[in-house]
């Protein structure tokens, strides 16, 4: 090969250099939960919640917006109202659906290493999603742009830690009826994880099924064998589920593609301000989300959800990180065991800057979520403003976090070499191990190699400049979309989807759908 | 009365006024660990590590600088080498000190209500403790001053959540020969918490012991009844108990006063740098010193204690909140189980300030701790740089994780009111809980009332300064201060203590003893 260096052959090069030093590699991608599980209520409080549910679902009944959802729930036996748009779900449908609902998912992309098995025990950590602005120290709070989205997509495919992609921002620069475009555009070039596609009606969705199929050349057999992307919905809590929410339940179902049910059950505004209320709530609607899934195809991949958080009584806020936020994610796990299904939680923090609040709170509904044992858990790295911005210094401080969590998936030795009697005899009293063979032997890979801390004393620290650690992350964040490594991606497919994209651009798009 | 206001009436009427408005009381004093308990090694890895360390005390022995505790090992049958002031102690003598160690301590202070249960399952939360500097926003970082030592322990008095006080800064513009007057005058006239007493020498030793036996009125025997007052005993890692340290031993078992014995075996410096390994050595050297304290007075209050974590191995700076820490804490965590006794744990932070990775270490060791089954957390709030200094901000910023973490102690109630079916049914599909009855009875007082976290929205919290949450500490760090709440004291007892370090001063003090 002769001529200038590609960016591949650089990488390779860099590759054979660390050959020389060994490196820690721990495997960070197949993840189980090491934690034990918290509980916050005994067994039969965890079944009075499930039974009040089931009773709120047979004699409140829930408003579904969508006709069509109206005419499966009344087709499958369900009392329906057309004039109040209301559903009434008897506890036989809710049981039967428990039933075909399957407990593990297996979640797949073009790349086979990427395969993301989605169930009980699994722990899967998702960055921030769904927010209107992106920030970094550099260019400001802004509306997200596509160059915001397609930045994190590049981020989160760089973080082994990160299986799932997930909309971080918002690409407010793309009009709304080409955005699903600029989605799988982004995702399937720029990444080779779990893409994820917002239900926002079924002109668009299709589209979206139609693109992944193409582009990882699946049958409708093959593409339906399995989900290829995944959805959230978010009912309208209190007890109504909207247009476009039921809409995707119905169309990812019907494609067995995997929705992830989560009502957004803020304690005292959308739900009561009991911990137990406010579940009781969440699960309401999460079951009749289950129950129209499996009505519409049974079997169809589903994940139980909660995003059960409170607000400040004072302004109304949404806030996360709290006692209360915790208590409702333990809760939730007990429920998620009850009806036996994986489970989406979140983390997050009402902070509006990457300080002290920021990482406490984000942490904090962490071990809520990891002592829950929830499936996947969202949010987990870069939200800040209770969703409103995501930040990229804060997603890389909060990957601290998360790997260091991935560290303890892996067994502590204490085999023989691991307790270091030899060690021991080595060194006399009052010695230290920085020469002992025993230390020597591991010191480039025993320890775990920090992304952003920063461990030199105050005054070396000082001298550099004496930046925190959201100051520090700029410099990762930009080192690493500076490498541009890119997943290996056919490039006929790629051009094949650009070649669709521009079709169906030029055609008009797909408006969305709303309530 | 008449005249102006007393900060006492004051103080009153401020009560009073608050009656009018429902405040969330939660009893921070007493609390119970609620978390499950994790594990890193299996029962026989566990037990493997214990016998390890058993040999190690037999075959290899360990260095005890003091002649007297040689003596004391001597006449109960250890093998001692007094040329190379060695120390081997059998399996049987451990047996034995692991059987007349009380599991079971009662702190006392002279306030009944702030009488602390030390004993597993107990949850017991300490601020940062012996940092040479000091840190705030407004006045620097700076050498620990007396004047700081009174108001971290002004500080440490303010909050429930942290029971017993401990060595925050040192006052290093308090001679060494007088250091303890001040440490007891402090912790007597500004608190009625648990005090910590430096075991630096007999002679200081013994004058707290007196200062602390007239403060509070007692005899010799009521005095050594209970404990109250502890030390630390830090081991010199690898296998070496110095001078001062085992003098300590001895004073504070003889007058059954509570030493935690605490080796500080750093990963990779002072101890192997497996986990299994650092944590043979640091089991160990506990073991000795627990052997030490039996000896000297079977039943003397001894507590298990661990502070293991990992260098980094570039620089050799130890570092805290990292995953190894975390396996450290519940691994140690395991053995504590095994011998049966209270155990000291720690969380820390190498930061240099209080960013985000000073918040995400602090908060990651402390969920080690927690997980482990801790009986007492030190450096839970307020440690920065490693142990180096304590920060006024810190501590306030941990602190808001500390209550949030004390909330989580109260049960979470999962009756009919609190499930709210009442309320499911009041507001309808689409509506909220604002103004429902269910959440009108419980809007003041349902949610923890965060001390430094800010929930207001961006353009709100930017238009007051955008300050960010260690900012934000300065104020109520402040406020708490200025308030000037002191526990009520016996103004004859402050008197007779005053007398007492006067007399003594004038008497020339007493020199700590050095290794």
């Amino acid at each position: 090969m002769t001529g200038a260096p590609t960016p591949i052959r650089k990488g390779r090069r860099k590759r054979a250099l660390e050959v020389a030093t060994p490196v820690r590699t721990v495997d960070y991608r197949t993840l189980r939960n090491p934690f034990p599980r918290m509980k916050i209520f005994s067994d039969d409080e965890v079944h009075a919640i499930h039974h009040d549910a089931l009773n709120v679902l047979e004699t409140l009944g829930l408003k579904v917006l969508l006709p069509e959802a109206r005419a499966i729930f009344a087709k499958a036996g369900c009392k329906v109202d057309e004039s109040d748009e209301m559903v009434w779900i008897g506890r036989e449908a809710v049981e039967e659906a428990l039933k075909t609902a399957p407990a593990s998912v297996t979640l797949r992309s073009g790349n086979p290493e990427r395969t993301v098995l989605y169930e009980p025990g699994a722990l899967i950590f998702m960055a921030g999603a769904g927010a209107p602005h992106a920030t970094d120290l550099e260019r400001g709070r802004r509306p997200g742009s596509n160059r915001d989205f397609r930045e994190f997509t590049r981020l989160i495919q760089h973080f082994d830690v990160l299986p799932i992609l997930g909309p971080a921002i918002e690409p407010q620069d793309v009009p709304s009826h080409l955005r699903h475009y600029a989605f799988m555009d982004a995702q399937l070039t720029l990444s080779d994880k779990i893409p994820f596609t917002y239900a926002r009606g079924t002109p668009q969705v299709e589209e979206v099924f139609e693109m992944l199929a193409d582009f990882h050349g699946l049958s409708q057999t093959q593409f339906e064998a399995d989900p290829w992307t995944y959805t959230i919905i978010n009912t309208n809590s209190p007890r109504q589920i909207d247009i476009p929410m039921a809409q995707g339940l119905i169309d990812f179902a019907r494609a067995k593609q995997m929705s992830i049910v989560t009502p957004f059950t803020l304690m005292g505004a959308m739900a009561p301000i009991t911990v137990a209320g406010a579940l009781t709530l969440s699960h309401t609607e999460a079951l009749a989300a289950i129950v129209l899934t499996q009505l519409v195809r049974p079997g169809a991949p589903v994940s139980y959800g909660t995003f059960t958080s409170n607000v400040d009584m004072k302004s109304g806020a949404p806030i996360f990180g709290t006692p209360e936020h915790m208590r409702a994610s333990v809760g939730a796990g007990q429920l998620a065991d009850l009806v036996g299904l994986p489970w989406r939680s979140a983390t997050g923090s009402a902070a509006n800057l990457g300080d002290a609040q920021a990482a406490n709170e984000t942490q904090f509904g962490l071990w809520g979520n990891l002592l829950a044992g929830a499936t996947v858990i969202m949010h987990a790295a870069g939200w800040l403003e209770g969703g409103l911005t995501v930040s990229y210094e804060k997603l890389i401080t909060d990957l601290e976090v998360i790997q260091s969590v991935a560290e303890l998936c892996v067994p502590t030795p204490a085999d023989t070499a691991a307790r270091a009697v030899d060690a021991l005899t080595e060194v006399q009293p009052g010695g230290h191990f920085f020469g002992a063979a025993h230390t020597m032997q591991r010191y480039q890979t025993e320890f775990y190699a920090p992304l952003v801390h920063d461990f030199s004393n105050y005054g070396t620290w000082a001298d550099r400049g004496g930046e925190d650690a959201t100051q520090r992350a700029t410099a990762v964040w930009k080192r690493i979309l500076s490498e541009d490594a890119r997943p290996r991606v056919d490039p006929d497919k790629v051009d094949a989807l650009m070649a669709y994209i521009a079709r169906k651009t030029q055609a008009g798009g797909a408006p969305p759908v709303s309530s």
